[in-house]
């Protein structure tokens, strides 16, 4: 049988940045279609036959058993630089949990690798899964450009199509995903309640571009002043609200060290436990912002690129899991496209154990007992399920 | 006799960025090189002979007079997004204010081009005439990259040459240049008496990468706050000290919405009447800044990527020039290649009213008005000293 580290060896070198040891996987990019092809592979070798939706999620197939279909599965793009388990560990431990199962008749079981999660192509997060939701309008979808000009539907290839008949076809999803913080402790695996609501706002700061060495200081209209001052007030007020807040994101015009800028375009993740409490949370932000632009005669607007609202797994399927596996059960702060889904099938997640707590880095880890640990999970679930 | 606007309209969709409206001149690329062009056909058109230092710097020479010769000039490049005035206005005046000397016979003159002054490619400000005069090290300057990790040595065709000896050939310089303030009021053209100290320093705040959404606020090292803190910091020293403070360039590592940085780059400008004052400015934004560091759980560090002491004009030839035109005199806080080469030759400069104020934007003007002011103004200046 084959073992977690063969197969996550097969994977470690694509898109790995030798300078960082992060990961560069951006959606329908060179190292994104390479782990495409991996798993084409993958499926191949198990007479998995795979469908491509049309919005550039893949779907393995095992079996033509009755029923909905059980769907696990995750999606290898990343951030940038990101570590090497966000998502392709979920895609991994599909195949190898599958391997782990008798061969009993059963139901369907699908292995699926969404497009885009983390939206750090084309700025939506989980962008497959939303079309294949039908949340997002796929003519809309095709219009979103890269930081190169490309547009989506040039990346894919054709205009997404957008909902299909697929979920239709299957009964629940579970998708198997590397913690993201360190509230597991003890145990290497655990199973997902609920994700906090979340979102990300573009905030631009508009002022009067100008030159550095002679523009008085009384006589500027300096927008990097309001972006920092941003920054330290969202921070300020996400720890006042027991919410999480980041500005990790800048875009600077014209970005020249004897310049001072006329637009600086700031993006803020906000994320909270309530609904409420986060849209109070950048409201308050965004006073303040519109607060001290007034003190540096700049301008401030808010637009609000993406707003997930709170996702409770399923009830009945989270208490499931958590009796088979005897396993801790846990909210997350972030999106996944499991939140996406769970609003169309009954939907969980599992959790493996990351020691370091840190995710979206290089140094987001997972030891492979854990990850072995995380594939027997999955499998049991999986037998359970189907 | 060719007026102002005819040569100028000649340059004006050289580079321009539709968007901004901002110019797009980087030294030794397509933009630039085309400004190149149009120096050699005007230089052409009068019969004057281009010579090329090995820098990258252009000088066309007219007539062939004893003693040493009287230089003019200015450069092409541009900051992202700069104005259209910014350099070519020295240069399409000097090349206009020959047209308006007598033919009597007089000393020899040269309209220079000087390469890379506003550093936008490079990072080196004045890199053209810095190797000219000798006091940048042609092989350092040959390894320098640009963003897109092209070398000055790719970009020139060879390594710079370093110091010749143009400069032993030449007894004064006057360059041309759009006022860069509203210092002038009244007055279309002015003479220029010192240039303040100033340099550019790189601050490097490091943290950890991590994942918007499920680090906790207190688990944080977030260099972004650092930064933020330390650009209004700068601000506040600088309005304290009456100097000049901008953070307008920044590079943040991943520089996504979803993560927390791991690095966070700003680049610091300063510039002050006096060196002390430029030092203690300097100084206490750092030491901010490490005290914030400290809070934030970050490390920053400082480097100082280049500074120039205060340049004093010639005080004989800014005298000789303000009496010649009845021009107010006037110092600046601005680099200028005139700073380099006041080292190693006499030198002033002359500053077109730039009724906006506004510089390394579009938004820097001068009126047609004042343009032909500042011809006149040049050709009876070179009428005077040649």
């Amino acid at each position: 049988m084959t073992g977690f580290r063969e197969l996550w060896d097969q994977l470690a070198p694509i898109g790995r940045d030798p300078g960082s040891g992060g990961y560069l996987r951006y959606a329908w990019e060179p190292a994104e279609l390479a782990c495409r092809d991996w798993f084409r592979a993958q499926a191949d070798a198990r007479d998995m036959p795979v469908e491509e939706d049309g919005n550039g999620n893949l779907v393995a197939w095992r079996g033509a058993g009755d029923g909905p279909a059980v769907l696990t599965g995750s999606h290898f793009d990343s951030v940038p630089h990101g570590g090497a388990y966000d998502g392709p560990l979920g895609i991994v431990s599909a195949f190898l949990a599958l391997d782990r199962l008798s061969d009993k008749p059963r139901k369907r079981i699908g292995v699926a690798a969404f497009a885009e999660e983390e939206g750090a192509r084309f700025g939506v997060p989980c962008l497959g899964s939303r079309l294949l939701a039908g949340v997002l309008d796929p003519d809309r979808a095709a219009a979103l450009t890269d930081r190169g000009g490309s547009t989506l539907a040039e990346a894919l290839g054709r205009t997404p199509t957008g909902r299909t008949d697929l979920l239709d076809r299957v009964g629940c999803f579970v998708e198997l995903h590397v913690e993201q913080g360190r509230a597991l402790g003890e145990a290497a695996v655990g199973v997902g309640s609920a994700i906090w609501p979340h979102g990300r706002w573009r905030l631009d700061f508009t002022g009067e571009g100008n030159h550095a060495g002679t523009t008085l200081m009384a006589d500027r209209h300096d927008p990097m002043l309001t972006f920092a001052y941003t920054v330290l007030a969202a921070n300020k007020e996400a720890r006042l609200s027991g919410a999480h807040a980041t500005m990790g994101r800048v875009a600077v015009e014209p970005n020249a060290t004897n310049a001072v800028p006329s637009l600086v375009r700031g993006w803020l993740d906000a994320r909270a436990a309530q609904s409420e409490t986060l849209q109070a949370l950048v409201e308050a932000i965004h006073k303040r912002a519109v607060e001290r632009a007034t003190r540096d005669g700049t301008a401030v607007s808010l637009t609000e690129e993406s707003v997930t609202p709170e996702v409770a797994f399923d009830g009945g399927l989270v208490a499931r899991l958590a009796r088979v596996l005897e396993a801790p059960v846990l909210p997350t702060g972030a999106g996944h496209d499991a939140g996406v889904l769970s609003g169309y099938v009954p939907t969980a997640m599992l959790f493996v154990r990351n020691p370091t707590g840190v995710s979206h880095s290089p140094a987001e880890q997972a030891t492979d007992a854990d990850c072995e640990a995380g594939i027997d999970a999955l499998a049991r679930v999986l037998d359970e399920l189907s």
